[in-house]
């Protein structure tokens, strides 16, 4: 039976600072590190063997699934690494205060380019700190400037296609790694979410959501490992 | 030009112990953790991009790397971890203390099992708690039952001929993060050490040996990155 389990990772220096992130490298704060051991003690307690571990090219994400593993006695799992599980990119938003971006653009403006699926924030600035096109982790890729979630889950869904769907269709249990928009849109792909109801959907962190599958990859069940922490899983009950 | 890093683990719980460890996955103490940052730091300052990981699929090979390339800002390199980069399979040795073992079978027997080229110690017991025929990590493997250091090339070498040689070729900067006799394995194939040199070659952990090559993969430089605690490179000066 394929599996897919998907974690969040936890708190980063800039979640504390409630800056927009998205693309830019900020690592797990010790809350963070402790968020991704638990979600690996919690694959241990549910006995769960691990074939593959996909994760983003961002720090935080990385060092979750290393530490999740580890926490797993998984260590040895394959990893892969790709860009296309990174979180959306939020353009000319990246770096800056949520709460002064509220005052410079207002709050009602801000909400539209958190919360809606489709329209991205400006694209980044020509001169930004936060352009990575010259990165050598996205050499060769064609990158974006700014995504919505929609756009977001464009590119996550040929790495969804390419790398997650054959490998559960092999009947492989895949731990991925990511983020909360990464995530989002994979749990669209999974279970059929509406462009409407996605964007409410919540992910929480460092708490992994093991979905088991049929074979041609419809979901047949999903839980939150800890359970007191669950969210409800829109899409899935349909 | 293709570059080639080789980094031995930090010490583990059985060094500490005193233990042979082989095979069995033991983790880093927090000092064999501290090595390993102290690697990844020396990377950082010597400038050094990675552009491929490999590692073993042992616990203390792989958090080193894990660590290492974290503390070198790097985390998001592609890792690849192969059982022919494991420690030196102690065979029927495993397990116990070293004084022990010198008390039991004699201080030079022992000493000719560590130091000998080419003479394994007894194989694993059929009931040994060491035997890890059934560990997954290893599925379709055709393992050894005990190693010297000369059939522990033996399956070093296609590992080198397949996945590090080509990739150097193609000249990419590679870390190698694994163990003592593995490293063992590659500085023989790589400097042509001889069978009587090379058993006395000592590794030292945590320090980054930085190999240049040319485009044939004959060295041309190599160096640590901690000079103070470099060890002589035995074949590279004949």
């Amino acid at each position: 039976m394929p599996i897919l389990i998907l974690l969040r990772h936890g708190q980063s220096q800039w979640n504390l600072e409630d800056r927009f992130t998205g693309w830019v490298d900020v690592d797990l704060t010790p809350q963070g590190e402790a968020e991704a051991l638990r979600g690996g003690e919690l694959i241990k307690a549910a006995g769960i063997a691990i074939d593959r571990c996909c994760t983003s090219v961002l720090t935080r994400a990385i060092r979750t699934s290393w530490l999740a593993l580890w926490a797993a006695g998984q260590a040895y799992v394959p990893e892969t690494k790709d860009w296309r599980l990174n979180e959306r990119h939020y353009g000319g938003l990246t770096g800056l205060n949520k709460a002064e971006t509220a005052k410079q653009h207002g709050a009602e403006q801000v909400m539209i380019w958190r919360r809606s699926y489709d329209v991205p924030p400006p694209e980044l600035a020509a001169d930004s700190p936060f352009d990575f096109a010259r990165d050598r982790r996205y050499a060769g890729a064609a990158l974006p400037r700014t995504e919505s979630l929609k756009t977001t889950l464009d590119r996550v869904r040929p790495y969804w296609e390419d790398e997650i769907a054959p490998r559960l269709a092999a009947d492989e249990t895949l731990l991925v790694a990511a983020h909360g928009n990464s995530i989002r849109a994979i749990v669209k792909l999974l279970f059929g979410v509406s462009d409407a109801e996605i964007v409410g959907v919540e992910i929480p962190t460092g708490n992994p959501l093991v979905v088991e599958l049929t074979a041609s990859l419809k979901p047949t069940a999903a839980r939150y490992l800890d359970g007191a922490r669950a969210q409800a899983l829109p899409g899935h009950t349909k």
